[in-house]
C-alpha cells in the first residue's frame, strides 16, 4: 500500500498562522461587527508601486500578440531581471555577485524550504529560536529531525535562543553544526546584525565547512547605513552562504508573487565520499527539473523595481511602513511596555506584561482592542513572554490600533 | 562539513530539453542564419486569449489601488477559482469534485515533482517507458531509486515499456505497485486511453492499495467524445488517484504559469505502523508550510478561461493546434512514416526510419530540414526508434517544416 512520508505527523498543531487565522474567524463569529485590525501576520496593504503596474500591463499587452507572446521562460529567470539585481542589490553595494548566481522563484517562503533538497541528510542543524517557522517545519517534513519535545522543540535541531539577554543576537555555537539558517532584519525579533558581528559567522562558517542559509527579505527596511543589507557584503561570504530576497515586503509583491536567492558558483559541499560538490550546479538542476520559472509578467513587474520610478516608490513604500513602526515603538513605549526592533525592520517586538504569556496576550488584545498580532511563543519556546505586531498596515487603522491599546 | 544530497549525482546527463537547447545552439552558432522552426519543447506560441488579458489587466487595476489590493492569498488558491474549477472541470462532466479538493499552484512540473514530498520512500513505484522525464528525475533526486543502468534506466523504478505493440499501452503490473504514473492523452506519445482501460488501472489501483498519479495536462486536445478527460470520471478514482491539470496547453499559460492538482479528501495512505493518514491533509500542510499561493493577477487571468469568451478563446487555441497536429499527420503519412498520436493530442510520435534512431533522426532534421523536435530516446529506453514533434507553432511554421521534411 502507498506509504505516506510519516515525518509529517511529527508536526505539532497547526503552523502558527492558520491558528491565527482559526483564532480569529472563532472571534469574528461571535463577534461580527467588531473592527478587527490585523497588525499579525507580515502581510502589506499598500497598493503595488505605479512603476511595476504599468510594465506588468504592457507585458500582457506583448502576450496578447504573435510577437510578443513568451511561453516558457527560463527556469533560472529572465537574464534582464537577473542582470537587474545583480547590479542594483549587488554590485552597487560592492558585492561581486554574477546575475547567473541568481535564482527567481516565486517565493522565499518556498526557496528557504527547498534548499533542503539539495542537501544531505546528516547535516547538523541549527536554527535560532524565536524562528521563522518555515525554516523549522521544512526540516521536520523532510526527517532531518526527531519527534517534537514539549516545548516545542524539535530533537535533532540545534536551537540558539534569542531574547533580552544577548540582546537577540545568537550565540556562535560552541560545537560545529553543517547548516545556520540566520534571518536579518530579523523575523520576528526585528533584531539587525552589524557587518562585524557577521564576519564572525561568516568565519565561523568558513573555518567549520558550514553553510549559513541567510534570510535577507526584509533588508529594505534597514535605515542605519552601517548595516549590512547582504552577507556577501562580509569578505569570504561567497564560500559558505546562500542568500534569500524577496520584493514582497520592498514592492508589496506578497499578493503578487516574485522573489530570488542568490547560490555563489564558489560554494562547496561534500559527497559522503568526501568528493567537493557544486551547489550552484544542484540548485540549478532542481530548479530545472522541478520548476518553470515565474511568470513572465510577474518578472516584468519586479524588473521595473529597479527603473528610476520603481526606486523612489519602493522607497516611498518603505518610508511609509517605516513610520507606521516609529509610531508603535513610541506608543508602546509610552505605555511602559518593553519594545524591541521597529527601528530597521517592520516588526516590534514586545516583552509580554509579565502576568501574561503570549498567547494570552494574543488572546487579551483580540478580545479587548480588537487586535490581531502575533504571539511570540509560535516563533519557539524562547519567544515565550513576548509578542510581534507588525507596521504593514495603513496609518488610520495603526493609529487606531495605538489608541485602543492605550484604552484597556 | 555540509553534505549534498548525493542522490543528484546519479542523475544521467543533462534533463532532456536543457541538452536540446545545448545541441541547438551549437547549431545555431555554426549557422546563424538559418531559420530553425521549433517543433520540439510542447511550448505553446499563440497569443494568450484575450479574455485572459482583460482580466489580469483588471486585477493589475485592482492592486493598483488601496481598496483593491490583495497580499498574500490563500496556499491554495483563492475561492473564485477552485470553484469554476470545480463546476467547469468536474462537475460538468459528472465528477463529484468539491473546490477544497482542488490545489491551485504554478505549474504541473512542480506539482508532479512535489506530491513525493508527502509520500514514503518505501513505495514501489511504476512508470510508463517512454515518459516525461520529470516523474524520473524527480524520484531519483529523492532517493526513490539506485543507481543508472546503461540503458538509462534507473534501478529500483518499474518500467512498463510502451510502443508499438501494446498500441503505447502499458500492461497493468504484474507484481504489485504502490505508486503508478500515468499521463492522458500521453506525453511523448500522444496516445489516449478510453474509458474501459482507465478502469482497469483504477480497479487495480485500488485492489492493490496503489496510487494513481494521473496526469491530464492536455485533456483540452482531446476530440473523440467518449475518451474520459479526467481520471475521476472512473467510478473509484476518488480513492486512488491525484490529478495534475494545467492551464499552460488550453490556455497557452507556458509563460504566465497556473494549473492545480486534485487530491480527493477520500485519498488515503499509510504510516509505516498501518495507520491510515489522509493525503489532503498532508498536502495541505505542504502547501501552507512550502508554497505562498499564485499571483492574485495570475489566478485572476486563470478564471477568464472559464467565462463565455474564454470557454470560446480556449478552444479556438485547441482547434488552432489540432489542425496543425492533422497538417504534421497527414504530411508525414504522405512521406511513408508510420506515425501516432495527434489525434486526441497535440504530439506526433514518428517510428524513425530504420536506418537512424532517435539522436540520429535529431541531427538529421536539425542539419538537413533546420527542424527541431525531441529524440524518443530522451523519454526513455522504450522511445529509443521514436521521434517527438509538437503542433504547437504557427501554420506558416508548420506548413514550412513539413515542406522542409518532403524536400530532404
Amino acid at each position: 500500500m502507498v506509504q505516506v512520508n510519516e515525518n509529517y505527523l511529527k508536526l505539532k498543531a497547526g503552523y502558527l498562522f492558520p491558528e491565527i487565522s482559526r483564532r480569529v474567524k472563532t472571534f469574528l463569529k461571535e463577534n461580527p461587527e467588531s473592527n478587527l485590525i490585523r497588525l499579525g501576520i507580515g502581510d502589506v496593504t499598500e497598493p503595488l508601486p505605479k512603476a511595476c503596474c504599468e510594465a506588468m500591463k504592457k507585458a500582457i499587452d506583448e502576450m496578447a500578440s504573435l510577437e510578443g507572446f513568451h511561453g516558457y521562460g527560463p527556469e533560472q529567470g529572465y537574464s534582464w531581471l537577473r542582470d537587474a539585481i545583480a547590479v542594483w542589490d549587488y554590485q552597487k553595494r560592492g558585492c561581486e555577485i554574477s546575475s547567473d548566481e541568481i535564482f527567481v522563484s516565486d517565493g522565499s517562503k518556498c526557496d528557504s524550504s527547498n534548499i533542503l533538497d539539495i542537501l544531505g541528510h546528516s547535516n547538523k542543524i541549527a536554527v535560532t529560536d524565536p524562528v521563522y517557522p518555515v525554516y523549522v517545519d521544512s526540516n521536520v517534513m523532510t526527517g532531518r529531525t526527531g519527534e517534537a519535545e514539549d516545548s516545542g522543540r524539535y530533537k535533532g535541531l540545534i536551537y540558539l535562543p534569542i531574547d533580552e539577554s544577548n540582546g537577540f543576537q545568537a550565540e556562535i555555537p560552541e560545537e560545529p553544526v553543517d547548516l545556520i539558517y540566520l534571518c536579518f532584519p530579523n523575523n520576528p525579533t526585528g533584531a539587525v546584525v552589524t557587518k562585524s558581528k557577521l564576519a564572525e559567522w561568516v568565519e565561523y562558517a568558513n573555518q567549520n565547512d558550514a553553510l549559513i542559509l541567510f534570510d535577507a527579505a526584509y533588508e529594505a527596511f534597514i535605515q542605519d547605513e552601517n548595516l549590512p543589507h547582504s552577507i556577501f557584503e562580509i569578505d569570504g561570504a561567497k564560500e559558505c552562504a546562500i542568500e534569500f530576497r524577496s520584493f514582497s515586503k520592498n514592492a508589496g509583491f506578497t499578493g503578487t508573487r516574485c522573489a530570488f536567492t542568490v547560490i555563489p558558483k564558489t560554494l562547496k559541499g561534500r559527497s559522503t565520499s568526501g568528493d567537493e560538490v557544486n551547489l550552484w550546479s544542484l540548485w540549478n538542476r532542481r530548479q530545472s527539473t522541478k520548476f518553470n520559472g515565474v511568470s513572465y509578467i510577474v518578472q516584468k513587474g519586479a524588473e521595473a523595481v529597479y527603473s528610476e520610478e520603481g526606486q523612489s516608490q519602493v522607497k516611498a513604500l518603505v518610508s511609509f511602513y517605516m513610520e507606521n513602526a516609529a509610531i508603535i515603538r513610541k506608543e508602546l513605549l509610552s505605555l511602559g511596555l518593553k519594545v524591541y526592533g521597529g527601528e530597521n525592520a517592520p516588526y516590534v517586538w514586545i516583552k509580554v506584561p509579565e502576568d501574561n504569556d503570549s498567547w494570552g496576550y494574543f488572546d487579551y488584545l483580540l478580545n479587548s482592542a480588537n487586535i490581531v498580532g502575533t504571539p511570540g511563543s509560535g516563533f519557539g519556546s524562547s519567544g515565550e513572554g513576548y509578542f510581534r505586531l507588525s507596521a504593514f498596515n495603513n496609518r488610520k487603522n495603526v493609529e487606531t490600533a495605538m489608541q485602543r491599546m492605550k484604552a484597556v
